[in-house]
């Protein structure tokens, strides 16, 4: 190969691939680099579907859009009522379960998922133990529905049955509604995918004891503006995902006197100390009331916003507002994973949840870099976490109005992943969330960061664009 | 006066007053100028004593300030019990109360703790009504004590009768215990200057319903690592001192079964109302803690770190470790401050209350950093909040092993005013503090920043020297 020689007085604007300007630069040039890809990688399909979605279609998809980021970012959702999954949560019949993430066949249904729902079918009563559950679910005698298109949202392994209490929270400006399960706390515990006799009755307990005097006292408290709490929340440090210790705290002290006025019976301390050993509490309250905006966002035809994205551990399934077509990909690994002693990747299931509905509406990774605790997880710095919010304005539409963030001067966090941006960057939304074990039921093995299969959002542009 | 000319090629470094340089700049040379100004402001006799106690002194200053901070820093308070004053604070007699900030007599005492003294004096029962408690008081019938000389801290214009509750703080490693009152909570409240009914019912309620219950949870609970929650607050945007909402929810949740435990009868329902509805519950409790640490701190001999830095609303005092000896100026006024409308300083009254304690042991200004709530009453931007720590950076003289600020890269927050810093650079510990009516009795009237007067540092350091 000849050597490229230059004039001497050479002066260079290189363009995308730095190769030549470097070349340029050891032979004395004076050089300008303009870090620049070609969109979506230069793949020629993709660019036509950018070109006509930024393009001609693109007056009528801004409207659209408009209307989907109003209601993600304005809507009001109010928890009203803790009532039982079986007399509100539409469709949810008996000996039935709803599980996170796309639609799927029990036969598919990854190992933690499978464990958590043999120990809701015990906590229901429909066998007597793990086993006889096993052989109901294998024999489909168990119902099996997506909970995110039954109104609802189940965090990580939750399988949520109809005997269990749900968080009812409304966005009256909509008129949607949306229902979430209790938190199962931390520990042996079959979101974790656990299937112990302690992970059963941790369930009985949510339907038995805390429960009913949720119930109690959001009937006597509420409505409660959700997403107020969870606006002080992020000034304090949650992102309220994977940190959402302010916010439940704040949630606690505002229904005091409500927990004061349940009375000093056992089950009313266990109650108080089930309250006080979860900091994770509000993390499904924030979850329901994300989806109550999801479900007015979706009603909007024609939009580039995603409204869902969501894991079962299998796959992971994308949804545009005004489209009921979920757009499947394989359920990625969690990367960046910090793993408790003895366990490593070769033992980790793939990312499962809804909780992926918070990154939708303003709250985890957009809201990470107000949080120490985020940041610790990160790496360390508050750089660290910034760094996660800065990828998420990259590929989201619009500013929150109400989730401000301090330590970028209290700007918005980002808010609608528009999957237009998302294709043209090649950047997907990261979720930090739980790693369960693969296989033998050990429940959380470590926390990591799970990146979304660019492929889910690829295909709902393109959808998008045929419509 | 002949101008001075200057040849063309002049380079100039100019130290200190600027005129010089701009002169220089402004007939096209070239300047570099060095901000400097003499330490002390050049005040011969300052300069001599810092010269002293810099240089041949130092040794021996800097081994006692070095475990004088190393007290303030690494001391555990630990809150061991809630107990009525008279039957622990030392020295706290019948017909005796104690104030905020250097001993003072009745005819000196400012309007706002008259009221709270009137009022404590209703609530202890030792007179029926207002008028005949100023009766009591200016009669000297009721004694008064500086509650700093009693092992004791109180906050703006409380006034400590020997009936109220108090937090029982223990410093094992130094064997010191410290105390302060129950927080009254907002609003209608004597520790603001009010003598109202209700201000008077609000220290009976402390002592009939909440001291009780307080007692009960502790006893159940305690001991509770004060500053682990302190720690924990400052990470949630807490300085612990104006702002404590993260550090009060922390500690409710984690007592929350003993609140449980308490039962359902409407006073515990009151108490649970009283803690729902005052965000400042933690103050006086990091205060009593804090103030375990200076007790230990000051019985180190010959150190120039301040150990006591309290207002009375009259006079502002200010101690060193090792020495009993008060420094006393005028309490000065509340500065940049913000008034509830019709209000503003014609009717502030000055400076008051001890909870600038906080401050020498690396919370409230020193923590302002990583405050949101902090930073939105200060300007408005996190940048006016860093301005307050790096102003304590630079008159402290450690940093704090265990209050991290986020947003400085976890830096440790300022700990230990040594006295010759601040006379050294002029710089004097500022305040975040409430602002009471000087007159009226209408309570708090806004709030604002309280810049200690530098004249009682001075007399410490020039004291010092004398020793």
């Amino acid at each position: 190969m000849t050597r490229t020689e230059l004039p001497t007085d050479a002066r260079v604007v290189n363009i995308g691939l730095s190769l030549f300007a470097q070349a340029a630069a050891a032979q004395g040039a004076s050089v300008v680099q303009v870090d620049w890809r070609p969109p979506a990688d230069g793949d020629a399909e993709d660019v036509r579907a950018l070109t006509d979605l930024y393009g001609l279609r693109s007056v009528a998809l801004d409207a659209a859009n408009a209307e989907v980021l109003r209601r993600l970012d304005q809507g009001v959702p109010q928890l009203v009522a803790v009532r039982t999954a079986a007399d509100v949560v539409p469709g949810l019949g008996d000996r039935m379960l709803l599980h996170p993430g796309p639609p799927i066949a029990y036969a598919d249904v990854c190992d933690p998922l499978r464990r958590s729902m043999r120990a809701a079918v015990v906590a229901e009563g429909w066998a007597g133990d793990v086993a006889a559950a096993e052989e109901l679910l294998a024999g489909g005698e168990v119902r099996l529905g997506s909970a995110n298109e039954h109104a609802a949202v189940v965090p990580m392994a939750t399988a949520l049955g109809p005997s269990m209490p749900v968080w009812v929270v409304e966005n009256r400006d909509g008129g949607t509604t949306a229902y979430a399960p209790i938190g199962q706390g931390p520990g042996d515990v079959a979101w974790f995918g656990r299937e112990s006799a302690a992970a059963v009755e941790r369930l009985v307990f949510l339907r038995e004891v805390a429960g009913p005097r949720l119930a109690r006292i959001v009937e006597q408290v509420g409505p409660i503006d959700v997403f107020a709490l969870a606006a002080q929340g992020v000034q304090m440090g949650d992102d309220v995902h994977m940190r959402t210790q302010a916010s439940t705290n704040l949630f606690i002290r505002s229904v005091l006197p409500a927990i004061a006025a349940l009375g000093d019976d056992a089950d009313s301390v266990a109650f108080a100390e089930y309250l006080a050993g979860n900091h994770l509490f509000f993390l499904t309250l924030a979850m329901a009331a994300a989806k109550s905006l999801t479900l007015w966002a979706e009603r909007v035809e024609g939009s580039s916003i995603v409204t869902t994205m969501a894991r079962n551990g299998t796959t992971y399934g994308v949804k545009l507002a005004g489209s009921d077509r979920w757009h499947v990909t394989d359920s990625p690994p969690v990367g960046d994973a910090l793993y408790y002693s003895g366990y490593g990747p070769e033992v980790a299931a793939p990312d499962i949840g809804d909780s992926a509905v918070l990154e939708l509406i303003g709250l985890g990774g957009p809201a990470a870099a107000g949080s120490a605790a985020v940041a610790a997880f990160l790496g360390g710095s508050m750089a660290d976490a910034a760094r996660a919010t800065r990828e998420m304005q990259q590929i989201c539409a619009a500013e929150s109005t109400r989730f401000k963030i301090p330590t970028m001067d209290f700007r918005g966090t980002p808010v609608g992943v528009d999957v237009r941006k998302v294709v043209e960057t090649g950047l997907t939304p990261k979720v930090n969330t739980g790693i369960l074990h693969a296989t033998d039921g050990s429940g959380q093995i470590g926390a990591g960061v799970a990146t979304a299969p660019l492929e889910g959002f690829r295909a709902a542009m393109l959808a998008l664009r045929e419509e």
